[in-house]
């Protein structure tokens, strides 16, 4: 039987908010076992980008990066988040070590082409977007990042990759938690949480208690075509049923201060 | 007989010089066996924090760290160009890793409190000074750093420790230099090169060919009382003393353009 090891998606609404993140790393760091965190960061690299001058582009709830964003998400996700995730869990006796896909050739990626698109989000255009310098998850490599967890080390992953060329990209971390879920498959019975501001999937988007407590896949394509799932869920389910079928045990959807798996909604084959 | 490893510090203004940096990289790429990069990047982080209606405050050529500053420096240092420089090492088929103080808990520190100095460079004040959010390394784990060295990763490590209580700390990146090469004296004949913009340590600052080839404990002591040596060049000797002191083999200070130690000042005991 293999090892449990725990993978924790966090959004960047929780790492800024300082009680929030506070009880987030209680609870992470009360994980027993293995575990990983997969941190976003979008409203701070939001933030410092406006503090500089440059406009943030978003279509489909996706940041477009040009060169100058590119070096904020660089500096925000990479350095002011990662880093100081790290020094806090390290605080709490978890032995972290920060990391984006380009450390030991964790997660290679490739540019993202100009891509057609639908629109997700209500009113926004179809048509053709350069997301810029967004990556696209080629391999993350399970036995590098499993041989540190031998080691008693918690990986805290930042949503940026690399293409192998010398060229950082920004790669969505919903994406991250699901592509590192995959790559630790072989070696460990994986829980993967994505942790946010909801306490599940809702079937209702206006009743914080319509939880709904398991989606399989012929459940998605249902909700998909009824309208109950849309918007930026559509994403994430697809995300955690890719993990699925890619021999991730189980995915649960759930609020950030929910952790411990005991709650929220079940994602499974 | 001990592996040789070779650690490389390199100053700000070769990473931010596109030209001297792809030099740089190329070298550093080329050193054979085991390698530790440890960079800078003041430069850059003055021009962020300017571009964030930040001030910069230096004294002693040493930087003020309060709050805002620290979030600059963690961004610069730990994100931009530490991503970027391990990306670009990766492309060079450099298995590199970037690390802080905190990641792994590799450089340990305590903020520094308000030291009285003495003025290092001509003009500024004696008296008081509150570096602010500035760490005085307690410690550096040799152990963790030569397990990752011994499975052919080359650590990239940037100016920022952590005090163990969640905090990040800015730490000059000579001290990370000669603290990380002390820590690994004890596994390898370490070689430590603090590389910068002059050909070596100079009899004579106007005269860029006179290099004084070796120092040593004495001959500093001698250089310091009659004025050879003066303002940023005498903590630059220090560290490399503590550090020979330490049972590192040999420190070399030299161009940042002739990194494999063929030239420049050896400091030795």
């Amino acid at each position: 039987m293999k090892e449990n090891i725990t993978i924790v998606k966090v959004g960047g609404a929780v790492v800024e908010d300082e009680t929030q993140l506070a009880q987030l790393l209680k609870d992470f760091s009360a994980i027993e076992g293995k575990k990983v965190l997969v941190h976003g960061g979008g409203r701070k690299a939001t933030k410092v980008a406006e503090s500089l001058g440059i406009e943030s582009k978003m279509v489909n709830g996706r940041r477009i990066t040009d060169a100058e964003m590119l070096s904020v998400v660089t500096m925000v996700y990479g350095g002011l988040v990662n880093k100081n995730l790290v020094a806090r869990l390290q605080a709490n006796g978890v032995n972290a070590l920060g990391l984006t896909g380009a450390d030991m050739n964790v997660i290679r990626s490739h540019k993202r082409p100009p891509v057609h698109i639908l629109p997700l989000i209500k009113g926004e255009p179809e048509g053709v977007v350069d997301y810029g310098f967004v990556g696209d998850v080629d391999a993350a490599d399970g036995k590098m990042l499993s041989k540190l967890i031998e080691e008693g080390i918690t990986p805290v992953m930042a949503p940026l990759t690399h293409d192998g060329q010398g060229n950082i990209l920004n790669t969505n971390a919903d994406t991250i938690a699901s592509e590192t879920a995959k790559a630790l498959a072989p070696y460990y019975d994986v829980t993967l949480i994505f942790s946010f501001e909801k306490k599940g999937v809702l079937r209702n988007p206006d009743d914080d208690d319509s939880v709904i407590p398991v989606i399989t896949h012929e459940d998605f394509e249902k909700y998909k075509s009824d309208g109950t799932i849309s918007g930026g869920m559509l994403p994430k389910i697809e995300n955690a049923l890719s993990a699925i079928d890619a021999g991730v045990c189980r995915v649960i959807i759930t609020l950030a201060t929910a952790i411990d798996g005991r709650s929220g909604t079940i994602i499974k084959q």
